[in-house]
């Protein structure tokens, strides 16, 4: 951490009608979390979820901060990783919830990363047809990608996030310190999230990030401001489609090529979400320029940017046997994303100008990943 | 089946905004379902869930109707019971439809009774982040009672529906014949929640069905008028408000009791839930009277009706060992309907007269209980 800790938390609004809320971006506020609820949610009680590793370097500090501000709470731990999200783990997190007779008036709060976000958010919206949460996200991915847009869910067998609900948070907590213990590999990851806001519509996001890199990734003042405009740039998205009908689907740029790749690798720490999205954003592009859509060379600047940050952008740079296509298509055929046969996926024009195309040849993405992974 | 069938089909409209659906009542609604469905849901596919009695008695008309109208289709078909209504269960049916490779605008078919219209609904609604569904709700309280309100959910080991969703149906398609093969003793249990609509706010229901009862226990037209009454009953409460915040507690008349014994009898066939409720609205009414609201004569009249119709109306009633008190205090505690340790509870002025009491002193419930188990 610098000597001198920026104090200021900056807001995000998120003006969705009576689900409204605000993302809270900034240093301590895991510590001030006591005072903060109380004010917001008077005479609650909090389930909180959290998983193992994040218990061991964050509880403590939010245990602390809400007995102190004399806040009743309960926690609900599960095995840190992917494959908590599932039904299993999810009947622990409802069980613990009940068990700690929380009341329909009652809050619950994930504290940990995506993982622990998707899955407490949906405990809790299925949780007495629906109880109210909180997202302590520390992990720079839930940060910027969790914190927006209400999804919640866990994965099946068939798939990723096929289960789940449309469920805000009432208040984020986006608290800087939790990024310090966070592995530079979860860092690098969640910043892939990051730099997706800047290649879908944003050019000049994407040159920002291209400058700022370095001071970002060493904890500099540019951290919070990226998370700030990735927040911000979620937030415009959602509010334009918020069951994610139309222009939502941009968020997905890399997600569709990135999802087959984490379902092959079986969810694992071979490949990190937000590696698969880095891939993924460049496979996009690659196929894009296949297709003739878009500049070769925006493909080449992206790797380049993704490279410096740490990050894998093909898909032998991932670790283990060499990955098959059939099981990549498979995943893609029984993605959320296909409507009536017919797959959908992110392509894009250049840095900046993604766009959804719904007719994608199966064929033609058969033949490019099977290049793709030679 | 009388010689002449009543070929009429009655509508009642439940007019949620963008999420507005039709309860169609009549006969022949099954067999003519291919039709409707084609022309409602053009070239959208059906995952039907059901359980083993029904699939024996409904399935084959409608998959035949769905066959003859080339609407593509698959089953997921669970045990009979309230036993489905577990985790577990909602496993397995959201692998079925998951495997189904049903996509996101198809739809999930809810055929069976109310175990069935929850946990396929609460499927439905939690299925890439909610599929739309269709009921045809195959038993008398499925008819009268989850037609109307958007409740789905599963049971869980400290309460019944303590996990679920605010979840509306597509279409309601209530066949009067599916009534025939109906048990007399579920049927009477659906009745239960009838006479409910006329306790509540609707003196005049109540006296009709007094007249009726006979005509609506053989199949006449009477049964027909009484589902769409209550249903209709049930339409404004929840009109009145969703998200149950108010006036749609009273729908819970006798249901807090009646859960409780529901629980302590372990959700069997020792008692269905609608002779929970009739037990309940009973309890409901002399413990009112108990507390010098209701006059006691209301309470007598109720169990007259309820007793003709062949439904339990003591605790005493419930086959078995006699029923301690103290898991019954502990499951009206672990309701819903608790806030901030207050218990609330549907009472009662008289018929037609019930209100929300949110101050009722556990001790007072103790001892009634105590008196009425004795």
């Amino acid at each position: 951490m610098p000597d001198e800790v920026d104090r200021s938390v900056r807001t995000v609004h998120v003006p969705l009608g009576e689900r409204a809320y605000d993302i809270l971006i900034g240093h301590g506020l895991i510590e001030s979390a006591g005072e903060r609820l109380a004010q917001a949610f008077p005479g609650r009680r909090f389930g909180i979820v959290t998983d193992m590793e994040v218990a061991q370097a964050q509880l403590p500090r939010l245990t602390s901060a809400l007995q102190a501000a004399g806040i009743g709470h309960e926690v609900v731990v599960v095995p840190a990783g992917e494959a908590s999200k599932s039904l299993d783990r999810l009947g622990d997190v409802l069980d613990g919830l009940l068990s700690a007779r929380l009341e329909r008036g009652d809050l619950v709060v994930a504290l940990g990363g995506g993982v622990i976000g998707d899955l407490a958010g949906f405990a809790a919206a299925i949780t007495r047809r629906g109880m109210d949460f909180v997202q302590m996200p520390t992990s720079l991915l839930a940060q910027v990608d969790s914190s927006v847009g209400g999804k919640t869910g866990i994965n099946a067998p068939q798939g990723k996030n096929l289960i789940g609900a449309f469920h805000q948070p009432r208040l984020v907590l986006a608290d800087l310190d939790a990024l310090e213990t966070l592995p530079p590999r979860q860092f690098a990851a969640g910043y892939a999230e990051i730099v997706k806001y800047g290649l879908i519509d944003d050019e000049g996001f994407f040159f920002w990030l291209e400058e700022n890199r370095a001071n970002i990734f060493s904890g500099g003042p540019a951290r919070a401001e990226a998370i700030a405009r990735a927040c911000a740039a979620k937030t415009r998205f959602v509010l334009a489609d918020e069951k994610e009908t139309g222009v939502r689907a941009l968020l997905n740029l890399g997600h569709t090529f990135g999802h087959a790749l984490e379902k092959v690798t079986g969810y694992s720490d071979r490949l990190l979400h937000g590696e698969g999205v880095a891939i993924g954003m460049v496979l996009a592009h690659r196929f894009s320029a296949r297709l003739g859509l878009a500049p070769s060379q925006d493909g080449v600047r992206i790797t380049r940017h993704l490279e410096a940050a740490g990050l894998p952008t093909e898909i032998g740079q991932i670790a283990g046997d060499k990955l098959p296509v059939e099981p990549m298509m498979d995943a893609i055929a029984q993605d959320k994303k296909v409507v009536r046969g017919k797959l959908t996926f992110i392509l894009t024009r250049g840095i900046g100008q993604a766009f959804v195309e719904r007719n994608v040849d199966p064929e033609a993405v058969r033949a490019f990943l099977e290049e793709m992974s030679a």
